[in-house]
């Protein structure tokens, strides 16, 4: 399986310390060899580093882990090749514009007959199930709405009905993010923690490493941390409901909508 | 100025010797201060940095410089803010995705009144004149060809025509790259040089580095470096015509067309 992780909050936040727990699943302690990638926001441009290395042995996973970019918005992904041979054009997340954005796309899961028609205005450049599920909703999204973004409500409605589509395919937890919302669909399985002050000290589940988060936060600050399965021991993570999409902003989740409409194939709830 | 930097190869090369007296450019021997980028493809696949450090103190450019990534097509950039401010979202290169491909853009100069209408199918995320006339690169392109890349004769005559009308509007010196094919429009300065075996052995004009590049390469290699001006002091450096545009293959040049129709607006030939 492979795994997720996302950031979303309200100041830029530096997310060394939970990559390093998640770094560590990437060949050390779970057997996620077939790359990884991670996108940092800063305010509307993207910092994206791609790796066909296992993220514990990567260089480029070093340099992330020990150069602190501050961003309000990160998604991460480990791959444990289902579809799609390992390659740099294979490798989570995903990026493309639309509306003037970047969009950044991360899944975990796979999907049974999907094959809706691709009208060329997104197109995939590897051949993951993946890459073409996030050009289809791209498209689906132009589409319905044009070239001028619809405003978040109208963003949310259409991406839960996209999702009871695509969901109804298979396995699809999936992050997606512009920048400023962060969406997230839980399928089978994803969980969260919202970090705000009295920030505690923490410790990861995957290293021997304990921050007291206290001392590079404010009081202000609000942090959301999702990811596959909890990161840290000492705090309380909620598991998000199966079928259920939700929307982070500033570090705080604004919407949740159901998205299942029945069990989708090959799963058993 | 903004300084270019491109490699096209017919193996797999580094890229480490030409970028180190590259990156000596951004703030060290020049004074391009405002970010660079760089993007190398591996097959299909590409790996971005971007970074509004400037590179000769940045922190992943020593990653890029010590990490050998072999590639058979890079392109590279050197930002000095003209228009759009210094940020992330407006650092090059930039990367869209045509036809099931990533394209990479690079431009040194600055474009007068040159404001086609974008009908949204690309459009910038940050507010350069260069990330602009990209989107509309692409957009005639698509608009042109529709969802089916046309095959390398029909898109070179269809960037020359682009090229002349935007090339009409000021300096448009830049670099498009899919992958295999890199297209380098001179509109004032480039300059390349071609190597092939016998390698000799070069020395950097912005370091002082000397390298045996036959220690590196066979004697079937053959790789193209384009720049913005010569990177090296004991090779032959071809300064390439201004208003021409040139196709690169496999590390040689298998294209060149005129694209110059008058003098362009704030130019003088």
């Amino acid at each position: 399986m492979c795994q997720l992780l996302a950031m979303n909050c309200n100041t830029p936040t530096d997310i060394c310390f939970s990559f390093t727990g998640f770094q560590a699943r990437g060949g050390l302690t779970d057997s996620h060899n077939d790359g990884w990638g991670i996108a940092f926001f800063e305010d509307r441009g993207v910092r994206q580093f791609l790796d066909t290395a296992p993220s514990a042995h990567s260089k480029v996973a070093e340099l992330v882990r020990s150069y602190p970019i501050k961003s309000k918005n990160v998604v991460a992904h480990i791959r444990k090749a289902t579809q799609g041979k390992v390659s740099l054009e294979n490798t989570h997340p995903f990026m493309r514009e639309l509306w003037g954005r970047y969009w950044i796309f991360a899944h975990n899961g796979t999907l049974v007959d999907f094959n809706p028609e691709l009208d060329g205005s997104y197109l995939p450049v590897g051949n993951t199930d993946s890459e073409f599920v996030f050009c289809w909703i791209m498209q689906e999204l132009r589409k319905q709405f044009g070239s001028v973004f619809p405003g978040t409500e109208k963003l949310f409605a259409a991406l839960t009905e996209l999702s009871k589509v695509a969901g109804d395919h298979g396995k699809f937890n999936f992050l997606l993010c512009n920048g400023s919302l962060l969406f997230a669909h839980c399928s089978t399985n994803l969980t969260y923690v919202l970090r705000k002050a009295p920030f505690p000290t923490v410790q990861l589940k995957d290293q021997d490493v304990t921050v007291d988060l206290s001392a590079q936060t404010t009081s202000e600050d609000r942090v959301a941390i999702i990811a596959t399965s909890p990161l840290t021991h000492n705090e309380v993570w909620t598991d998000m409901k199966p079928g259920t999409l939700s929307l982070f902003e500033e570090g705080g989740i604004s919407k949740t909508a159901d998205t299942v409409v029945g069990v989708p194939r090959g799963l058993n709830y």
